[in-house]
């Protein structure tokens, strides 16, 4: 249930912009409606590098997502916005002792190693805390994956144990007493929309979690395969259609699940249950022309949503974005939409059309719930992290407050560095 | 004066890794050099958006340098570092009324309008305060200019005021009370290595200025001739020559000192200054194997160095950069550098040879100084903004603490935003 004009309007009187929204039942219906399409066995994990607000983390952990978290950052949060520390897994190719010692202190569901040397360390660890930890293997296997955009898999990569070399890392596992191999993760890529890319990749890792368990002679608890269902974000392309989807994972898991009762099949998606409940508002503050062409400067860009201005993309398209309110004219021309970057690169509408904009104008940059302020440059000219709203039942509450940009220590008391104590970190120690 | 290895080891038994360091005499020297190069007349004004940690602000503001600020933010930071008001411009496309106000209430040199909108702004504002408000022109000259990295003029732009269009603007600043054009601001365009370049672009910007004092009939208090001075960063690139180009600027400004003898030549500039006088240090955390290749996976990668992984070039390129002390073996190996996010675009370097790294090892990326966490998604993954030293005459200080991440509001004071009073911008009230 995208925000609607009129509670956009309302916000933006007691918000400035540039803000974020989120409409919190939207997010909880897209939940269920997942939910409801999944067969049974599969657990759905929200990856909170896709958006971090606690507010939007507490949502979904309160509709029985489990959380997938890749700092201890993203860990804190996850536990303080009420997420069942069971259903928590730990991935990431950097962490360090300590990220891995307060894993442990808060009893999460799994840690998922890497590769052999993280492996090593965390049983390391436990046997320093005589205790038995729980461990997934991110395996990056050989078979690579169609129809996805940032293919992850199959290629050299810094993320899993390569295939081929799983066996030491298996073996390892089975046999340290202080960790227990419970599942493997494996992730294929980003903003699939091809529902038989997800059965292939889906049959694929359930394959290989078939043949882990053969090795290991355990059945696993779970087996993460990953997620990057895309939704559709320009033209051309197309959401995923949820009964097909449905159908197509039910067939997938079906025989893994007849063999492997006991093993649950997590699927860990960000964009695909954040992104549509999301808005960026941005205000127009002048409008001018330059060289036959109509430029709207607004308060917000690249600065807040860098994915409006195609970073991390080979090739910026157009975002989906419209004019709030009742345009004082239904005729449209084209705008070049900019944000209040010094570069030319801060372009987030390329002659987009649009009902004749003047300052004040707010624009609505739609499907916007995910990869917004936390993947973007916040402290670009110093404008800082903008506010963030959530819509609830009780109507929109500030959630997080516009960075008030200083966050340095006054020169007044600039801190000796031989005065400090190093904040130790044991991994290196 | 690049920090050394036994410097940045001493800071790294204090400081965790990643972090930045600067070189506060490096900083001192690079400005005194290129001051001492410059002809007559000439002032340089330090451009925050490359960097704009308070204390390397502070550092070139008691030198001498001027601030080009492009934000409130920016602004405030400016004077709290101690910049001298009467040395402020205020350049940007999105400026608020609030914040022409704030810049009105500071006295700075000048703001520099970048529309014709923004001007009959700036007039209101200062009529209403019954002030006459000193202001410079942005243009979009008609020329263009070679070996710029990013062009930025002679093209539809979102800066400055077309030429073709600018008699109105200068029409309306000689004939309006409540403002006075004192200046002129063009800027080309960044990362410019050749010497002619700058010249021929000085020539043509002067050239401008002449004619625009023409119109007005009154002599300019400056011409802001942009900047965008660059240094090598990747092979085959070369520094810009101090001599060559202090004897091609003395005599581009020469001729136009000549006839203006009270209009002082602006040199923008960030990069140039203070890129070589910072460093970025982050340690090995895991090194792997996969495919053939050897990963050395660091705990900050793009999220705080986007440069480093060729965000905003077409073609990421290797840094420079080198393993801090002593290696083990004089041996080099080929390295794949990652960062700590999950995702592959984090490459911080691509088959780097190195001495065998292994965890722990701690690496140095050189010529760091300039857009660096400003210019970086830190909130990626909640890693957040690191700690920033500064090396002083007494030793290295820590001028700002990474960051504690989280910003939100805890649930139980979540601000119902009915109750709240509206931050109200007078520019759009």
């Amino acid at each position: 249930m995208p925000l609607t004009d009129d509670q956009l309007t309302a916000i933006a009187a007691r918000v400035p912009t540039p803000f974020f929204a989120y409409d919190q039942q939207g997010l909880r219906d897209r939940f269920h409606s997942l939910k409801r399409h999944l067969p049974e066995g599969a657990d759905v994990y929200y990856s909170l590098k896709s958006n971090p607000c606690k507010a939007v983390v507490a949502t979904l952990a309160a509709q029985g997502a489990g959380c997938e978290v890749c700092s201890r950052a993203e860990l804190e949060t996850a536990v303080t916005a009420g997420g069942n520390r069971r259903r928590i897994i730990f991935v990431g190719p950097a962490k360090s002792a300590a990220d891995i010692g307060r894993a442990m202190d808060l009893g999460i569901k799994a840690i998922i190693a890497e590769s052999l040397d993280e492996l090593r360390l965390i049983a390391e660890i436990a046997s320093a805390r005589n205790i038995v930890q729980p461990v997934g293997l991110r395996i990056n296997p050989e078979f690579r994956s169609a129809a996805v955009r940032i293919k992850m898999t199959g290629i050299a990569s810094q993320f899993g144990i390569d295939e081929a070399e799983l066996r030491p890392a298996l073996d390892f596992a089975a046999s340290d007493p202080h960790v227990v191999p419970v599942g493997i993760h494996v992730y294929l890529g980003s903003r699939i929309l091809d529902e038989e890319a997800i059965f292939d990749n889906t049959r694929n890792i359930l394959g290989l979690a078939d043949r882990v368990a053969a090795h290991l002679g355990r059945p696993l608890s779970f087996v993460d395969v990953g997620g990057g269902f895309g939704l559709a974000y320009f033209d051309k392309e197309r959401d995923l259609d949820p009964d097909v989807l449905g159908r197509g994972l039910a067939d997938a898991v079906a025989g893994f699940r007849r063999k492997h009762r006991r093993t649950r099949v997590v699927i860990e998606l960000g964009r695909y249950l954040v992104a549509e409940a999301g808005v960026m508002v941005a205000s127009v503050r002048y409008v001018k022309h330059s060289k036959g062409r109509r430029f709207a400067i607004c308060d917000g860009g690249s600065n807040i949503f860098a994915a409006a201005a195609g970073y991390g993309s080979a090739f910026r398209k157009n975002w989906r974005l419209r004019r709030i309110g009742t345009a004082p004219s239904q005729e449209v021309v084209p705008h070049m939409l900019t944000g209040p970057l010094c570069t030319p690169s801060d372009t987030i509408g390329d002659q987009v059309p649009l009902p004749a904009l003047a300052a004040g104008d707010r624009i609505c940059f739609e499907r916007a719930g995910a990869y917004g302020p936390s993947a973007s440059p916040t402290g670009f000219l110093s404008f800082g992290h903008p506010a963030e709203v959530m819509v609830t039942d009780q109507g929109p509450v500030l959630v997080r407050h516009a960075d008030p940009v200083d966050r340095e220590i006054p020169q007044q008391t600039w801190e000796p560095l031989m005065a400090q104590q190093p904040e130790k970190d044991p991994a290196h120690a």
